[in-house]
């Protein structure tokens, strides 16, 4: 009866994995494949840790909640893909997470970006999320089953932080004046950031079938936020895009301070197992 | 046919009720029964703003993700009791949150003291989570309905932050030299801060029958932390108690700048409703 001995963590694109069944799985991916899961990884954990800033910090104690959990959500991709890309260097999340230097990140100069006020957060959600929505979508038919796994499980999670965002910038930009000055403000401050998002590079070209192009993201990116940009009245702001280089360890003057909070504690006794 | 007729969101000690459904129901509690569900609702808060810290700072990424979880549940405790403290005086969970001064937050020193290191972060929960857990399992038979239906709920959810203490506690004192000598510290540090748990006072005597009174709650506390401690061969330390004065207003240096993260940005538009 082989079929019933299938395990029950065997990396399947319909098997909802928890980031345990990932950490104890032996499939090994290319280190292409790892770098790639790093990126993706390296973006979610960023974004969980500026999110977790807003615990009990929100406009109101119920958002608090919802930021809570968008964070913690993102904590569980991360530590999904950082496990995964682990193994291609025998390597943990959490070696992955508190022991790489600043240019050894391969996160996106967007997730970086201070939190600002409420509006420049949601602002900086709604492309992420957008972003992350339409990425995973499209990743779950990736060649590489667990990739395609991770992105299943992580698209239903990501759908709601995208209508989460979306539901603000319209109570936002229809709200008062001045909540609707601040989330122009918000989305001004945000734009430059757009564009590192959608672009190729050898590494993604390179695995065809396996990654997602961001280029191709582009198109459902700029039509879903017209569409929702026409509701609220908002225009898409002509702003030039910021110098990129996430992808390949540049990054902006905020990551050092992240990072410096984040490992500090895990770096004070390395290689202590409490 | 009556009794389908009742009200979904009936306040009843059966009924599990969500912070919405105390904010929209028109039960009114006596002044008194306010001052002491801010006192509960307080601790949660502040405590929350403190766990909120460790997201994606745990020692382990899988950790940040049960202090991001207690955080949240603690987050809806604290706006369950807000908003029914808040109908004693016209006022809403976020007004309270938001628009009281250092003086007038009612909670425990504990609740303020630094999150430190991970292990005294842990012995904080340790005593923050007997103590709540015991105190809820209690006012679960309160004449109070409102606090009756917070506490049933809210005793299921501290059932669990205790036993994730606890075992946080044993894995620290049993494991290395140096986690031991870690969890030993976080113990010195957080136990001059018990003693306030357990102080009655005028209110708490004169609401006899709704309010736990917090002197009752000692022997429950100190025979569950002796076997804990006889498990994990920890000794209670023989320390003086700090002063005390949180539930009339007087705090640790700690709470100002705790309020003055938490409160900035809905101070900083009172008023605005964006």
């Amino acid at each position: 009866m082989s079929e019933s001995n299938a395990s029950a963590t065997r990396i399947t694109p319909g098997n909802a994995l928890r980031p345990e069944d990932i950490a104890a799985s032996d499939v090994k991916p290319s280190e292409a494949v790892g770098e790639y899961a790093l990126r993706l990884g390296d973006d979610a954990l960023i974004l969980a840790q500026r999110l977790g800033w807003w615990i009990s910090r929100a406009p109101e104690l119920e958002e608090d909640v919802a930021l809570g959990n968008i964070a913690l959500d993102q904590i569980g991709h991360a530590r999904s893909f950082l496990a995964y890309a682990g193994h291609a260097w025998g390597k943990t999340e959490d070696d992955l997470a508190y022991f790489r230097g600043e240019d050894e990140f391969r996160s996106c100069h967007l997730v970086e970006q201070p939190n600002g006020d409420f509006a420049r957060t949601i602002a900086r959600q709604l492309v992420i999320s957008q972003y992350q929505f339409t990425l995973y979508a499209r990743l779950m038919n990736s060649a590489d089953d667990t990739l395609a796994a991770i992105a299943a499980k992580a698209v239903k999670e990501v759908d709601y932080h995208r209508d989460h965002a979306r539901q603000w910038v319209l109570r936002l930009a229809l709200g008062t004046e001045e909540s609707r000055r601040r989330i122009v403000e918000g989305i001004l401050l945000t734009w430059p950031y757009v564009g590192e998002l959608f672009e190729d590079d050898d590494l993604v070209t390179g695995l065809d079938g396996v990654a997602v192009r961001p280029s191709g993201l582009r198109q459902a990116f700029d039509t879903d936020i017209e569409s929702l940009f026409a509701e609220a009245e908002l225009e898409v702001p002509a702003v030039p895009f910021a110098v990129g280089g996430g992808r390949n360890g540049r990054h902006s003057e905020h990551l050092g301070y992240i990072l410096a909070e984040m490992q500090v504690l895990a770096r004070e006794h390395p290689g202590a197992t409490w």
